[in-house]
Formats: C-alpha cells, structure tokens, sequence
C-alpha cells in the first residue's frame, strides 16, 4: 500500500471522513487515493482559504476534525487566515500540506519554501512526513493533537505519497485529561462569596448547555455578572439556554463592561484585553485592581469545574436562569440594521447554525434572537475576516439536517466568496446575507477616531461604493440564487422563502452606510 | 511628525509612490496620514492577493517598487502567496506589514501572531520597526533591499505609526554592483568553442532587449542553442527582437529540450530542475555528463556580461537574428486553444503587456505571437497561481498608456477574481481572457499519468462544470463589463472591440476541456 492509501486509511478508521480540498501535482496520489476509499468524503473548494475555514466550521459543530488538502507552502499561504482563526477558536483540524518530493526539495523548484515556518504560525503541532513506512504513525499523532483542540499540520512529501511500504493505522483513543481542579474551584468559591463585585468570563467548551446552565447557577446564586468570551468558536444559546453578555469588541464598552469587577473567573477563556490598542487607552481590559483566576487548567475539563464550583458557592441544581422565549414582530419599513435583525429574530428557525460575520450591520442581531428557538452561534475568533462564508460552509457539511444561516458583511464577503460555488456544488443548506452597506462600516469608524478627513483618500480606503459590488451577479456566478432587497418588506419575504427551502441562497441586502 | 508620515514622506521622496492596500485598525494612521501626502497614490484592493500581485507586476513593469499595506499575519497570510511569486520574479516590493502596538504585542490579542516567521518565508530582508525614532532609517533599507531584488518586508507597530518624533529620510541612492565576470566570461566562451553542444538559458534581468541582443549574437557566431528559463518576470519580445525558446513546464519536454547539451551558460538563471518530481524520472533536466557554467555572480551584471561574452566568442556587432514580422490570419470556426492563439495573434497591439497565467489553454498563444508587434510578457514565476490578475492589475498601474492582456484559466482566476474590482475602480486599460474549459485541466493531464480513474471522486476534483462558473456575471458583479464567446469569429470581434476601447473588459472564452 502506498502511503498515500495509508494515510486516507488512517484517517477514516479514525472518523476523520471529510476532507476539504484544493489539491494540486504534488498531492495527486492521494487524489488519486480517493477512488479507493469511498468512506473519504473530498469536497472541493476552489481556494485554499475556503477549505481552512470550511475545516473550521466542520470541526466545531462536529466535534471532531476534518482534513484538508492544500498544495504546498503557497497553498497553505492562501488558507492560512482561516487557520489563524480555527488556532483561536481551537477547532480540531488534520490540516495536511502536500510537498515536493524529499529528495525534490533541496534543488528549490520555483514552488518551494520554507512549510514548516509557516506553518507554527497557525499549528499547535506540524510534522514532515519522512516516508511510507511512518505515515501512519505520524496521521494517528496528527488525530490525536488535532483532538486536543488546533490545528494539527502534516506535512506529505509527494514520494511518501506515493512509494509502497504503507500501514495503516487501527483506531486511537486520545488520553482523558486528569488534572484536579479543586483549589481553583474553592479560590474562586472564596472570590464569588467575598461581598466583592465579581464577575465570570466564560469561553471554549463552557459554551455549551452544560456549562452554560452551571454558569447560570453560580451567577444567580452569587450575583456574579455572567460574560461570555467576546468571539466564541460555538454559543449554545436561544429560550431556554441561560444567556450569557458578550464581552464587546469596542475597548470603551467592553471596559465599561467591567469596570466594576473586583474579583474575574475565567472559564476556558483568557483574561480579556482590547482586540487593538488605542493611544492613551489600556491594553488590558480589567480594572488594575482586579483580582483573576483561572478556574480549569484545560478546557476539557470547564464543565466539570463549573459544576463542582456551582455546588461550591451553593447553587441550587435548578437555579439557573433560562432566556424566555420571544421573538420580534417581522418588521415593516426602512431596511437597515434593526430591521434586518427583528426579521432574523422573527424568523429564525430551530436548531438553526448562524455564522455571523456581520460586522458593524449585524450589531442587533444578537439582541433580537436571544429568545428565538435554540441555535448555535459561530463567530470570527480571530479576527481575520474572510471567515463566515466558508465557517458556514463546512457546518453545513457537518449537519446536513440543520439550517445554516450566514451573516455577513459585504467587504468580509470579498475574502473567500468562492465558498458559494461550493454550496451550489454539494447543496448545501446555506442562506447567506450580505449587509450590504457598501463600506468598511467598521473601518470608517476607526477612521473618525483618529480625525481623519471624510473626503480624502484615507476615507477613500474604506469606500465599497465605487463600483458597487452585486452580489446577486456574483452568487448567480458562482451557481447559487439570489435576490437583492431594499425593504423590511422585501427582506422577510425572501428570508422566509430561503428558509423554507433547502440549498444555498443569498440575499443582498441594501443598507445605509452608517452604524 | 508622526512615524506614519515620515514612513510615508520617504517612500514618495525615493519614488515609491504607489501603494497597494488592505488596511485594517492597526494600519489606520497610516491610512490617515494619506491625506496629508497626495504625492503617495493608494490603490485598494479587496483582498491581500490582489495587492500584493498587483506590486509584483507593477514592480516588474516599472522597474522600482510599489508598496503594500496589509493588515497584521492573517492579512500577510492572504497576500504570500503572491508574495512567493514575487520573490521568484526578484520583484522589487517594500512589503509594510501592520502589527499591533508594542506593548500591545505580548498580550496575545486575537490576531496576534508570529509574522516575522512568516514573513521571512518570501523576503530577503524583514525588520520590524520599534520606533517612530527609527522608522525613517527602517524605510531606506526596506528600499534599498527591494531595490536589490525582492520582496523587504518592514512591519510596522502601530505605535510607531502614530508616536511622534519621526523623520522622513530623503533620496537614498543604492550601491552599484561591482564584481568582475571576467574569468566567468573566459570559461563560458572555452566551453561554447569547444564543439561539443552547448545552450545558453537565460533569465531574469538578460531577458530585455539588451540582453537579448548579446544572446542572440552569441547563438548565431557559435550555433549554441538559446533557451530561456520556464517562467520569465518579464521577457521582451516580438517582431525585430530576438526570439528565445522558453524551457517547457512538462518535465519530459524539458528533458528533451536538454538532453543534447552537454556545455550549458546560465545567464542570470538557476540550473534547469522539474517543476515537480515525478517517480522514475530525474529531477535535474540537463544531462548528468552536460557541464554547467554561471555566467554572472549578480543578475545586474548580466547584460554586460552578455555583451562581453559575445564579443569574446568574436560575435559580429550586428549579429542577433531579429524575429520577422508575422501575424497568424483571424480565425474562423471553432473556439479553441488553437483558434484563440491565433486571434491573440493576428489582433496584439503594439506595445502590450501580456500577463500570462493561461496554463494548458494559452498553450499555443506564444507561438502564434513571436511575431506580434513587440510586447512583453509575464509569468507565473513562483508557480502559485492567482497572480495573473493582479499581476494585470499592477502592471496597469504602472504603465496607464499601454494595453495590459491577461491571459487568464477559469480556475486560476477564481483565486483573486476580486481583481476586477480595483481595475474598475481604478478605470485600468486590462481585457482578461478567460481560457474556460471548465477544468483544472493540467491536473486532469497530472492524474491521468498516476492511472487514475476518469469517473470518480479523484477526477471530480479537477471538474469545475458542476455548477459551471458564469464569468460575465462575477466580471459585472465588480463592475467590469464582459461578453461570453464560444467561436472563433465572435473572440475576434470581442477582442478587437475590447482592444480599441479603454477600460477594463472581460472576454470569457468556452474551450473544450482537452489539451
């Protein structure tokens, strides 16, 4: 067996099914590969930055990773934003690099360079394959540090793609993480029940109903103010799930958030600081005098800690505070951010997967589906926009019976908007929304705060008006129907008819350039 | 002053006065400070790969280098791989690369990443400025090194854009290369009079009219053969220039190309190696017994080196074998890789830049244009595709009075499509010629030697018909007008329209998918 079939091999038997791909010469013998393991599912992407992204999406409403296929240092170059992002959200990812030939490398044929470099960058782990005869083994480690939650990098040479000499690898289990958690547990007992102002910054895995609901428990119990991380990988949240503030992105609101806050908690999440500095304005977004603690060594282990901390302080097992459901009337009128938001809060349906890269256009969003029916919420985690569109497409390959909804801003939409080819391409059950304001909103914000002229060429950087994009010429472009609409009107009737239909569609919706 | 403008006042005060963007937060003092120095001109693109292509065929074209601005690593991310072809076209680029604040830095925000790690994968200089005090000083160096060749990267805090206490730096004049090829050129002229067969494969800088010349004359008074190297940043030719036979991509070609020679002059060129290495077959092109000689130590140096060579191998003056005039008739009939080359052929306009990213569907352009009126032609240098149209985009900045043809396949145009975007935007004289076969056709060629199915999910991965990509549509949908062709006589009336009207256009040519 090659060791091409070895890996593939060894990927399936170890549930790792679907691989995001945009392969080239040097990966064609595990393209080649594909013919004879039917259980590898290969969905194409027509740039690298879809596939990582798509892996991203994948790997966080899964719960396990998927693979890509990406064609040599450049390769990994185009995908490597959306892998800076899945490294922040640590969704688990088997993230393979197809390189020349080992004995190819030292001639530096015009498409080499330096993969391993690149890509620590991104990886929590990155190995060059050396031959057949270990690629098995270096696929289960590979699986294995892709579990713990990251981006795993291997590197596959194209002779160890293609020289016989191959095992696949049976199953592996991944170690359970054993760590105690019970001195964190009573100091930060000891912080909720000091009379102190106190709060909990909750992130990673206590996102989900378990950690979620001990959460509420420790918050209603103690008074503590429950926070949320400001870009959570995956928020379980709608009536019935407690709901939890998220931290804001703007530093002068998330400070106001905790200004008052003597004493933080964190869960599965890092002591908050500004997503940019300002001049004259702190870094860190804690007041000085704060005390913090970090409650879990590991995420693995935030809902244990959570629960063992909500019985600490006392917490009834039933006291946590669900969101009650309630949803907007569907708007009328002007289309612009609050009516494009009471639509979505009015028509959302349950067990719907947003994937929200909004930006400035999507601020009401959240408020207005807090009591929508339960749903999950992916964001941009690390900031590197370009993010939404293929997040959305790989979730929609990871729950092909759940909506997928994707909220998108239109500069952030020019990123990686061949991820609609790939929906047409495997129909997937994709409504993306463009907020289309025709600017970056958010940007031209940044701008006014350093004095900037509006007129000048520093505003015109952040002008999308000339020309205006059409993204409904683009989605048809790319084999996916669309609609633009000017009216609240007009935006819940073609909202409602995507909804109640499956495959991918896209409405472009007209707003004013401003926040 | 604050170190964004004086960053910005020495770039323009040494003639780098055009800058790609994609800025972002981090970069918004210096975006801000572009409105207090018209003489820099911005030109903002939708996504990184689309800027830092367009540096790389401005750079080409113009001969000194543009700037770029990105947003942090993801933003360098999105940009490298152009960036990787630009480093193997030696293109001249001062890379400014936005980073957080200092102080800002060790706190692991969520786009905080390691971009001097990356950075280095494709630049011959990186430095990260720490100062306002010191951020002149920083910019004459990255001009200077991109001067020499290459890509400088120069990272930029924000901080040290908005500090005060800087000072711009004024002209910077850079060294002259001084190196004697003396003995070089007396060992090359032994080998080329030895009888035995000889080539002189010539690169880089040696491919303009000067250098050409000198070959040429050398070809004819010693009958070695004249090759050029795969991928040329920018070869001159046409009608009264000397013609060169460019070393084939496909391996077995290349091979055959060589295996004669047994006396090989690389001329501001590397050793012939495959673009990728296939089992059984040699990696090194040139035979194992064929001698190779470097004619230059520093591709500055190679058209005098040239002349040198010539005149000791008693080359008459006026010896070059200039290409004669020729033009193919228009074509009739079918549309296909044929029929196009000779409509490109019989309609290229004196003066053109060809950007050339075609792959197995412009097989036949540079035959059927040796004879054009002279032009110039860029390639795929780094072998990442997604740069023939920024490269288009670049060149058409740097050259507004001539016509910029690119030459582009279906799926190497859907890496930085958004290309469209800023030619409207920027009113650029490029007509794209989509080569839409509907196929990675040359992976289809790649799989078929591995043996592969024609019917299954390996084939399906170089399939791009399902759903096929509409062009007009995407073109329109950044504003550029476009027409879909599928014979040969309405190719010829879209060109010749296209080439007689200013502006961006696009041409989207339905090919059969076959070599």
């Amino acid at each position: 067996m090659n060791g091409a079939h070895a890996l593939i091999r060894t990927l399936v038997a170890n549930g790792v099914d679907t691989c995001f791909t945009n392969p080239g010469t040097s990966e064609m013998h595990f393209v080649a590969a594909l013919d004879d393991v039917p259980e590898m599912r290969p969905v194409l992407a027509l740039f690298e930055g879809v596939a990582t992204g798509a892996a991203d999406g994948y790997g966080r409403m899964a719960g396990k990773p998927a693979a890509t296929l990406l064609h040599l240092g450049p390769g990994l170059g185009n995908g490597l934003a959306n892998l800076h992002n899945a490294r922040r959200a640590r969704t688990p990812i088997v993230n393979i690099v197809g390189d020349h030939a080992t004995y190819h490398q030292a001639l530096d044929a015009p498409l080499a360079s330096d993969i391993v470099g690149v890509a620590r960058n991104v990886s929590r782990w990155v190995r060059e394959s050396k031959g057949p005869e270990t690629v098995g083994a270096d696929a289960v480690e590979a699986i294995k540090e892709a579990r713990r939650g990251g981006v795993a990098t291997l590197i596959l040479p194209a002779d160890v793609s293609w020289l016989e000499g191959a095992d696949p690898r049976a199953e592996v289990t991944l170690d359970v993480v054993v760590a105690s958690f019970d001195d964190a547990v009573d100091l930060a007992a000891k912080a909720l029940r000091s009379g102190e102002p106190a709060a909990l910054l909750v992130g990673g895995r206590a996102l989900r109903e378990r950690g979620l609901t001990a959460a509420s428990r420790i918050a209603q119990a103690t008074g503590a103010k429950l926070l949320c991380e400001t870009f959570p990988a995956r928020l379980e949240r709608g009536a019935g799930l407690p709901e939890v503030e998220r931290l804001a992105y703007l530093a002068e609101f998330a400070v106001a958030q905790m200004q008052d806050v003597h004493q933080l908690v964190l869960v599965d999440a890092k002591e908050p600081v500004s997503f940019f500095a300002y001049p004259n304005f702190p870094s860190r977004l804690a007041p000085e005098s704060c005390e913090i603690h970090d409650l879990v060594p590991d995420g693995a282990l935030a809902e244990a800690a959570l629960e063992a901390l909500a019985d600490a302080v006392g917490a009834p097992a039933d006291g946590a505070l669900p969101a009650p459901a309630a949803r907007p009337d569907r708007p009328t009128g002007a289309l612009n951010p609050q009516s494009m938001a009471q639509a979505i809060g009015a028509l959302l349906p349950e067990g719907a997967i947003v994937s929200d890269e909004a930006q400035t256009g999507g601020l009401f969003v959240a408020g207005a589906t807090a009591g929508a029916p339960r749903h999950d919420w992916l964001t941009l985690t690390g900031g590197a926009i370009g993010q939404g569109m293929p997040v959305a497409t790989g979730a929609a390959v990871a729950c092909p019976d759940r909506k997928v909804l994707n909220l998108e801003a239109d500069g952030s939409a020019m990123y990686t908007l061949q991820s609609l080819w790939t929906q047409a391409r495997e129909h997937l059950d994709v409504t993306t929304i463009i907020f289309d304001n025709r600017a970056y909103a958010i940007l031209n914000l940044e701008l006014s705060r350093v004095g900037a002229r509006t007129d000048g060429n520093a505003a015109d950087q952040f002008d999308l008006s000339r020309p205006p994009l059409d993204f409904v010429a683009l989605a048809r472009g790319m084999g996916v129907d669309a609609t633009r609409v000017e009216t609240a009107e007009d935006f819940v009737g073609a909202l409602e008819r995507s909804l109640n239909e499956p495959g991918p569609y896209l409405i472009d919706a007209i707003i004013p350039n401003r926040l």
